[in-house]
Order: structure tokens, then sequence, then C-alpha cells
């Protein structure tokens, strides 16, 4: 069985049972967890968790613990009062469909579920109680005020033109990077990784978290061109400052470029088969959507 | 120290330094928790762990997480998608202050943050991983999709008036009981109780949270009668059910002294001096906002 339909296997055997008063929520939660996806963060805990672990099992809990936050933050981030999306991934957006209310209460059970499978008697016993401490708390940390959700504050509050490189990459190390870093390091955590280990687990989890939103701004540049009909680079002028409107797409290429490099010498301190991480690696800083 | 100063001043420690490009945020989440209130939950949590345990710096980190969930709850509350309250406690509320995107944000950072202290490294030394892991759990089952949120659910989709007593007693067991029989099984499982001792803190808390409901459905009616000069239960006829509009205040007011009478005798499998905790559950009962 392929990563992704062990993971998807396993999400989806979290989602409650719908047989009750809460039915429309529960259905809402579930209509966004099997909305589709690359499901990168659960890969990601998986694959730095086979590096020093020999039990899958124990991985899997988490890789879908950190699913949950990430759906959670889609379905934050859609709602009229944020970027009001009306689509996502190609369906109408949660708030679409269940209304307003059911959507913020999804998202935030689905926030409360990611913190209770982590800390389930089934995950503690597979996980040891330290090492579920411990990816409770890295992923708490990552996904909130100075992470995750602080870098999507420094994103709103990023309307001017005028923000500076420093200011993106911070937001983008929190906005998209918080996460990631949280995949890679929550996989050390549960093979019980050496301080260097994990040291170089937040390295890689970085540059490949930055490297991935210079990518999504790229593709948002290339693919609005490709629809208009455009020359690619001829509407690099979006509403906010980006990676790509600072350093041009050229630059931002090279960038993807650099950044994958660094995270992948990153990995040089595992003793393990690295490649499947680097195949993942080089994937993402590859991809066309 | 009383517990109310003990519990804030440690509250207050665990707000994120707002020097950062986040002070919009934290200063959005510090101004929901400094709003006052009884700090019920995390006196809960205190004086069941004291019951037990000796060494009361071990429950308070938990007892703040609580009411960190807490206050997120009260924040997305009052957001105009779901109660549309511009006021909380005699102050603007949170949207009202730094807009609905911040306040959104807020509460799922406050959330984030009350897991995250669960499992710091001071925490987990003081409690123990697995007693912390064990209050991770009973806190996120207990707030999210079959609990507190669970329960908002079913207050939306309460608009008619023909919802019977059982759909209302299970709306509040878990919008409002959810987080109180939380308190009182987080301060048990600190205090590493037996299983009798865990059942009748559950019991306890299901009681009181049910009695404290039905407290704010009676001062519902008898402060806005208050207010307009009307005979006291005369305007009983709210837009939703709940137990006054089922039962009528009379019936209401000995169904809160019976349960909270259940309550109590609960308390009789502790060996430990357990008047604080009655002192607290009848001022409940009593109280007058």
């Amino acid at each position: 069985m392929d990563d992704i339909k062990l993971i998807e296997n396993e999400l989806y055997s979290y989602i409650p049972d719908n047989e009750t008063l809460e039915k429309n929520l529960i259905d809402s939660m579930a209509y966004s967890l099997k909305a589709g996806g690359k499901r990168i963060r659960p890969r990601l805990v998986l694959e730095f968790y086979r590096l020093i672990g020999d039990n899958e099992a124990v991985a899997l809990p988490f890789g879908c613990a950190l699913e949950m936050i990430h759906t959670y933050s889609l379905i934050h981030d859609d709602l009229p009062c944020m970027d009001d999306d009306d689509m996502r991934r190609g369906k109408p957006s949660n708030h679409k469909v269940f209304g307003e209310d059911i959507a913020l209460l999804a998202g935030d059970a689905l926030q409360s579920l990611a913190f209770e499978i982590m800390t389930s008697p089934a995950a503690v016993k597979l996980a040891g109680a330290e090492a579920a401490c411990k990816c409770v708390n890295i992923l708490a940390s990552y996904c909130g005020a100075l992470g995750m959700v602080g870098g999507q504050v420094i994103d709103l509050e990023n309307e001017s033109k005028s923000a500076p490189l420093e200011v993106i990459r911070e937001m983008d190390i929190k906005k998209t990077g918080g996460l990631i870093k949280a995949a890679c390091e929550m996989g050390c955590a549960l093979g019980k990784a050496s301080e260097e280990q994990m040291k170089a687990a937040t390295l890689f989890g970085e540059n490949i978290g930055i490297s991935f939103q210079i990518m999504d701004d790229i593709l948002d540049v290339t693919s609005s061109a490709e629809t208009l009909g455009k020359p690619i680079g001829s509407d690099i002028d979006n509403d906010k400052t980006n990676y790509v409107s600072l350093l041009g797409i050229d630059r931002c290429r090279e960038l993807v470029d650099e950044l994958t490099d660094e995270a992948l010498k990153a990995l040089d301190v595992f003793d393990a088969d690295t490649s499947a991480l680097k195949k993942m690696a080089l994937e993402l800083s590859k991809r066309e959507k």
C-alpha cells in the first residue's frame, strides 16, 4: 500500500461516527479531511520516523494529527473574514457547503481532535508518554501564536507593498514552514532521535518550508498568466508582497533549488537510507501545482 | 494569596511577549484572557488536585490551559457568524476591538497554547508524562466534536421550540458541562486518583455542569425581567428551548438544588477535606450573576 493510502485509511478512521446530534459538524469535518491533497505533512512524519524507528504504526496517529491541524487551518483560512475563498481544491469551500458557523466549529473541533489522537491510550502505548508529550508540544507551538497562526497574522497585515524580505521570510517560515518543521521534528521525536538529528530535521523542514512557499508564489503567477494568456511574469503585480514580487521569477526558481540543496545536505547526519526523503524534496521543488 | 490571584498570575505568565510582528494577535489573546470571570474551571482543577496531591504547582499549568480553552470558546462564540455579541463581561467583545480576522485567529492560537502549556518541559516534569498525556486527552475530548463544540452545534440547531428535554440535557452536558467535567477529571488525573475517585469527579462535574447551565437560564430570565420591570417569569418566551422554558423557573430552582446535592454526595468517596469544593458548589447554585 502506498503511503498516501496508508495515511488516508488511518486519517478517516478518526472521524467520529455521525449518527449523533452533531451530524452536520462531523460531516463538515469529514468533507474537508477527505478533500484530497498530497498529504505532505504526514508523509514527512512517516519518512523521518523511518530513518530511526522500525514500526511505522507509531508514527501514523501523529501524522494524521498534523493533517487535521493543516485541514483546520485551510477551513478557517477560507472563511469570509479571512481570505473569503469560495473554492478549495476544485470543490466549494467548507463554509459554502455547511455555513460559516459550522465551518468555524469544524475547524475548532479538528484542532482538538489532533491533540486527542496524539494522546489516545493507543497512541501513547505505541509512542511512549514522553514522546507523545514532546510531539504535542512541538505541534502546538508550531501551529500557535508564534507559529502558523502568527504567520497568518503577518500575512493579514502585509497589505502594503513595502514589506521587506525579512518580514516575508518570517511570514513564510511561520505560516507555511511551521507545520512542515513540526512534521520533521515529530518524526524524529517519535524515533527518539539524537539532538544532532533533531537539529538536522529542523533545518531540512525550514528549507523545504520556505522553498514550498516560494514554489506556491511562482505557481500563482505562472498559472494565472497561463489562464489569462499573458506572458509569464507580466502579472506578478499581486496585492501583497512575496518572494516573487520582490525578487522576480528567475531568481525565485534558483532560490528553490538552493533551498532544496540545503535541505538535502542536512540529511547527511542520518546513517539510514534517505533516498525517499530526497525524492520527496525534489518532487516538491519541481511540482507544477 | 487567594486562588483567583494565584491562577491569574500563572495565566498571564503564559501570554507571549508582544514585541513581535504578531503584536496585534497577542494583544487580542491577552485582552480576553484578562477580561476577568470567576475562573471556575481552573479552581476546580486545583480543588480536585488538592484532595489527593500535595504540590499545587503541578495543577496550575493545567488549570490555566483549561481557562485558555474556555476563553477561546467565548471569543469564537461572540463572532458575527455565531451569537454575534458586541459585549462580553461589560466590555466590547474581542472582534469589536481587534476585528473578526484577528479574533478568529486569537481563538485558534489560545487553543494551541492550552496544549502547548500542558506539555511544556516544566509541566511534564511536575506532573509526569503519563499524567500530562491523560490531561491533554481529557481536555481535547471534552472540548471537541463530541464535547463542547458538539454542544454548540446542538445549540445552533436548536432553533425550534420543539427540542425535547433529552436534547437540551445533552446540549448542556456537552456545551457547559464538558469543560467542567474536564476540570474535575484533570485534577484527579494529576493527583493519580483511583478509578472510583475519577468516577466521582465525573459525576460531580456532570451535576455541577447541568446545574450551572440551568442557573444561567434562570438568571437570563430573571435579570431581563428585572430590567424590563416585568414580573419574573413573564418573559421566559426565549428564542430557544431550554430548561426554564420547558419546566418553569420554580421547578428549575428545585432542580439546581437537587443536582448540587447529587454533586456533593459524589464527594463522599474522598478521604480528604472536601469543604472547599462543597462551598464552591453551593456558591455556584446560589449565584446572582
